[in-house]
Formats: C-alpha cells, sequence, structure tokens
C-alpha cells in the first residue's frame, strides 16, 4: 500500500493546510467587494514578498506567462536584447525573445556555470533589456542578481529577472537591488498551486512600456496596474488561486522571509552533506548559493530516470529528473516552501534505497539520513 | 446573520461538491503518470463538450486568453478580419484584434439585438477571419452561430466563436457546423473556478496557424498541440483547476449535454415569466435564444447598481448588473451551471424584495416567486 506520496520537487511545492482550506472556501463574485478586500490585500503583502514599493501586477497563468509579459511589455520587434543563460530556464527567455522578433544576444555559459556578470556587462551597450535567470531550477544555481544588476546598471539596459522558483525562498530585493522587473509564479517558494503569474515593475520600466510597441493583450501592464489600482483585475482572475495565494503571504509574513530563507540554507545543507555521505557527487554547488534545488549526480553506469521512475512508485517519492542535456545524469531535491526537515531526510533515505535496487551501494547503511541527522541536531531550527 | 451566499450569476458559477473535492484532493506534480492520466482523460472529455473529433487545446487563464490564442496564432499584421458586434464580449475581439495591428471591418449591432448573418455576409469577402460571440453575456442574446457559420462560408473566411459562457449551457455543435475555432472558459457552464482557457482548433485553422505571423509564446498552439499529444502541456497548468475540470465533465457526461441544455431553456422560461409577473420588462429577448442568462430591465427611477448592492449586502444574493451603456439599467439573471429550480425562485424573491426597498411593487406579493412555481409543477425537471 502506498500511503503518502511526497512531492520534494522544486515546485509544484506542497501546499500547507492553511492554503488548503482557503482554497475549498466558497468561491467568490470577482466583482464584489469581498473579492476586492481579497486583491487589495494580497497585492500588499506581494510588494513585500518582491521587496519593491512599486506595483506588483497578476496575470492569470504560468511562470512563463510572468516571463511573456516582460517582453511584449517593454520592447518593440527589432529591439536588440542580451540574454544571459545557463541553463533550461535561461534559454526559455531567448525562445521567448526569438517568437517575439527581436534581436537577441546570447551570453552562453554551460549549464551549471554561474553567469559572469562581466561577460554580461560586456555586451550590454545599446542594448535595451537585460534578461537573466535567478534560481536556475534545471541546475540548483541561483545567480547572483545582485552582482549582475550593479554590472549592468552603466548600461542603461532594463534589468528583467526570473524569479519563479527563487522568490520568497532566497533573498531578492527588487528595489534595493536596482531590478527594473522580476516575474514569479505562485506554486514554488509562494507555496499555491500553479495558475498565477506576478510581475513587479519598476517606474524605469513603465517608461519603457509607454514606448513598447510589441503586441499583446490580456498580458498588458497598463491595463492590468488601471484595474488593480481600482481593486479589480482586467479579466476574471483564477479567485480560488488569489484565496490561497493570500493564505500563503499570511504565513509568509508570520514568519518572516529572513527566516525562511534560513530554514531553506539549513535544509540545503543537511542535503547537500547527506548527498555527500551517500558517496555521490554534487552537481549544484556545494555552497549556499543551491539554496532552492540541489542537483545530484547520478553514478556511473545508473540512469536517472529510471531511479526516478523507482522511487515514484515504489516509494511514493516525487524528486525532479534531469532537464535537456542533463536527462538522466541527475537528480534535483527541491528545499522550499512548506518543506521539513524531515523531508529532506525523506528524499536521501528514499534516494539511498533506490539507488540500492540499481546496483549503487552507500558507505553503510542510512549514511546521508545519519549526516543531515547530524546537522539538525546541530543547528537549531 | 447573512447564512449563505447565493451566486446566481452568469459567471463565475456555483461549484458543484464533487468538483469542490476535487479541487482539494492532493496536488499532483505535472510531470508524473497521474497527471497525464487526468489531462488525457480531460481533454478527450472536452472533445465531447465542444462536439469535436479535433483537437481541443488548453491554456492557464481566462476566456479572454482563449479568445487571444485565436487572434495571434490565425493571422498576421494587417491582415483584413471582420468582428460582429452586439454587447461587450463582441467589442472584446474588436480590442484584440486592434491590439495585434489588424484590419478590423467592424460589423456593428445595437447592444441587444441579434447579429444579423447577411449583414455579416455582406463583408466577409477578402477577410481571413470572422470573430463572433455566442452567447452575449452582457445583453442575455445568445446568438445563432450556426447560421452565421452557413452566411460566411462561401467567401471562405475562418470563423471563429467565442463560446466562454456558453459550451455545455446550450447546444453548439463545433464540426457539424462547420466552425473553425471555438474558445471557452472553464468558469461558466462548465462549472469550474476560473483559470482555464480552451481552443477548439479545426483543420483549417491549423493550416491558417502554420502560416500566422503574429508573435506568441505560451498561447502557441502547435507548442500546445505538441506537449498535449504527449501527454503532457508546454508549460506547467494549474493542476488543481485541471482536476476539477475533470470531476464537472464527468458530472456533465452522466447527465447527458441535452438534459443539461433542456434544464438551463427551463429554468430560464420560468425566469422570464416570473419577471413580467413581477411588472418588469425583459432586456433580453423573450425566447429559448437568453438561453444562459436573462437581461431584466430596471423600472424607471430605480438605479440597478443599488438594487444589485441591496440583493448582495441584505439579502446575500449575487446577480450581474448592466456593462458598458447598460449599467445600472439592467439586472442579469445566470440559469447554467449547477443551479437548480428553487435558485431561480431565489432570484426572483430576492429581485422582488429588493425592488420594494428601492419604491418598486408587484402586482402582487410573491408574483414572480409564484408564476415560476406555476411553471415548474408543469414542466417536469
Amino acid at each position: 500500500m502506498q500511503t503518502r506520496l511526497a512531492l520534494i520537487t522544486p515546485g509544484p511545492t506542497p501546499i500547507p493546510p492553511q492554503v488548503e482550506a482557503a482554497l475549498a472556501e466558497p468561491l467568490l463574485h470577482h466583482r464584489s467587494p469581498d473579492f476586492r478586500a481579497l486583491l487589495t490585500e494580497t497585492l500588499e503583502r506581494l510588494r513585500g514578498a518582491f521587496a519593491t514599493d512599486g506595483e506588483v501586477l497578476m496575470f492569470a497563468g504560468s511562470g512563463t506567462t510572468g516571463m511573456e509579459s516582460a517582453v511584449c511589455n517593454l520592447l518593440s520587434a527589432g529591439d536588440r536584447v542580451v540574454v544571459a543563460t545557463a541553463g533550461n530556464f535561461g534559454e526559455r527567455w531567448v525562445r521567448i525573445c526569438r517568437a517575439y522578433g527581436l534581436d537577441v544576444e546570447v551570453v552562453e555559459h554551460a549549464w551549471g556555470e554561474k553567469l559572469d556578470p562581466r561577460r554580461v556587462a560586456a555586451v550590454c551597450d545599446g542594448a535595451r533589456a537585460v534578461f537573466v535567470t535567478h534560481s536556475e531550477t534545471s541546475t540548483g544555481v541561483v545567480h547572483d542578481v545582485r552582482a549582475l544588476s550593479e554590472a549592468v546598471a552603466a548600461s542603461g539596459a532594463l534589468l528583467v529577472v526570473d524569479a519563479v522558483s527563487s522568490l520568497g525562498g532566497v533573498e531578492l530585493a527588487t528595489d534595493a537591488w536596482g531590478i527594473d522587473v522580476v516575474v514569479a509564479g505562485s506554486q514554488k517558494a509562494l507555496m499555491t498551486p500553479p495558475g498565477l503569474a506576478f510581475a513587479a515593475v519598476s517606474e524605469r520600466a513603465w517608461k519603457a512600456a509607454a514606448g513598447a510597441r510589441l503586441p499583446r493583450f490580456s498580458l498588458d501592464w497598463a491595463a492590468a496596474r488601471e484595474a488593480q489600482r481600482a481593486g479589480n483585475t482586467a479579466f476574471t482572475p483564477p479567485v480560488t488561486l488569489v484565496a490561497g495565494l493570500r493564505a500563503a503571504l499570511r504565513l509568509i509574513d508570520e514568519h518572516g522571509m529572513p527566516a525562511i530563507w534560513a530554514h531553506n540554507r539549513r535544509m540545503a545543507l543537511a542535503v547537500r552533506e547527506g548527498v555527500k555521505a551517500l558517496g555521490l557527487g554534487l552537481f549544484s554547488p556545494d555552497d549556499e548559493s543551491s539554496a532552492m534545488v540541489t542537483a545530484v549526480r547520478m553514478p556511473a553506469g545508473v540512469d536517472g530516470q529510471r531511479v526516478h521512475a523507482t522511487l515514484r512508485d515504489r516509494h511514493g517519492i516525487v524528486l525532479a529528473g534531469g532537464q535537456g542535456p542533463l536527462r538522466g545524469k541527475i537528480m534535483r531535491i527541491g528545499h522550499m516552501g512548506w518543506m521539513s526537515d524531515f523531508d529532506m531526510i525523506t528524499a536521501l533515505a528514499g534516494l539511498e534505497l533506490a539507488l540500492i535496487e540499481h546496483g549503487h551501494r552507500p558507505p553503510s547503511p542510512g549514511a546521508g539520513a545519519a549526516r543531515a541527522i547530524e546537522l539538525f541536531a546541530k543547528t537549531a531550527a
């Protein structure tokens, strides 16, 4: 009997019971005072989560929807833009920009590398916008967007950051770091089911949007801002998901962001050390910059896709496999959102059991879980 | 004490308990066999709801998202298109087409009129696409899209139908009526919270899409089709809403579409007759073509917006007010989705009570509800 499915992935992440309860509340009409109050509180708390005094816009959609909104609201056909890539989600910026007919200069890094601010800054002159990823979920690397922002500043190009999988899980100070646009989604560190996208927009970005000629309608930022200022949305919003998000943001505000970041760093450290104790290598950096997801190298001759299936079908544990060139080669463990120390121990124990079934033996039984427990005992929760 | 809020609007509509239960099921990972089975069944049932053997594509978003997907996938900048309007949602097609730089010919009808197939056909030659509305929710008119399809056929233009508020509530035979694209949303007759959009795409529309140059990324039909054929979605889907939709479609399939249409017609008849018994006039047609929503004229000197607020704040009944030029002048009662005869009696009783508070007295107490009960007694449920 499979009793419980453990979702220990970099998103969707588990939903806290308070959020589940809010999701199950009776449906509100989206043009009602009750919804207006719900939306207003949610947007105010989102500003806190983005660390911005500016507008945070909300759209129905996936994280990619938020990314696309930045491209079509900021630019005109033929504009020169720079995209820095080091994995699947960096490459998504390239695909979106090309779909919109932009002149794209790609600063390509190998999957797993950290974006190099000097390489990016070297090609920014004359670019209208620079697109980067905060947490590159495909590799486990959290890029240093603060350094990227400083490096790009002199060029005058707008800096647009994909924080879909990082917002709320690791520090990101939109205003203080001088980032023009930050996009995010509901289903990662924000602990809500997928279906909502966000864009935090700076004054400089609003000016650019006013002159941008790429076509857009349901993703039009100005229409969204006008509606939101009246406590409304431009089009029918996913009402239940907004109710869930408010509950999640209340939880986040109760704990405080710094405590959540510390919790994630602590879980990440235990996973890294546990993985090494299992005799496995890390693909993601062996430091705090892999704060959201740890990418574990599969032992030689072991197919990660098969390990992934064993974990899911035999042990009820959902981790994430590798994407693109990393398919079958790595396994990714999420440590963000509503996850606990014991989820990390479960992930390490499950990984050990599944690898044994695929012929890889750890140095000693339970070595990964034991190392994690040792670390958790040393660092107060 | 306000004990219960009754949502008797043309969407969002009340959620059946089976759908609420499905919405509350544990979150599935969107790249898992469980989700693949959920998506596959849902798409298959959607094909039934659209009465098509072709592909029905699913997107995260509102009904407008589905409409926008048709514009950006079928056309290239400067293409000539025809839009027939007779209310708020017809005008939305105009705004979307203009946002994308199309050459738009508007066949304007007064709000509340039925679209005239001859007027539309007269200007279709040389147009690449014709955009119409099925149920014009702002006025209560269900347009005769079958006649529109026949009238437009000779021109060779693609016919695109907004069925956001009609699909599942009134007959719409995508294939049999020769409609090229039908777009819909989850939150009306499909009895699911808002957040999902759909597009049924004919072979002819796929050919047009292959040559269409307007930019699109997350709404790209070809990417959606490729992913769906692999039991997947191109981008993270609103997983919980898909689970809810499957439950709703199972309910619909259990009852059978014709029985649901008959139920809606029966509720609509009782509302029309009840409204007249209250001494009020109908804005929507006094026949079966107002199958989804009845628009009631407010008595002279009575502000519909104030009646709307009284109904909501004093009686816990949410109806819909008038939009655009009809603001304050009409009240709209929905009869679709998970609504019963007794919801209609509630709407009529509430309307009577609220109007009395605003100075309008019915011919005799309870006249509207009494007339509805009389009709319900005569026609078997």
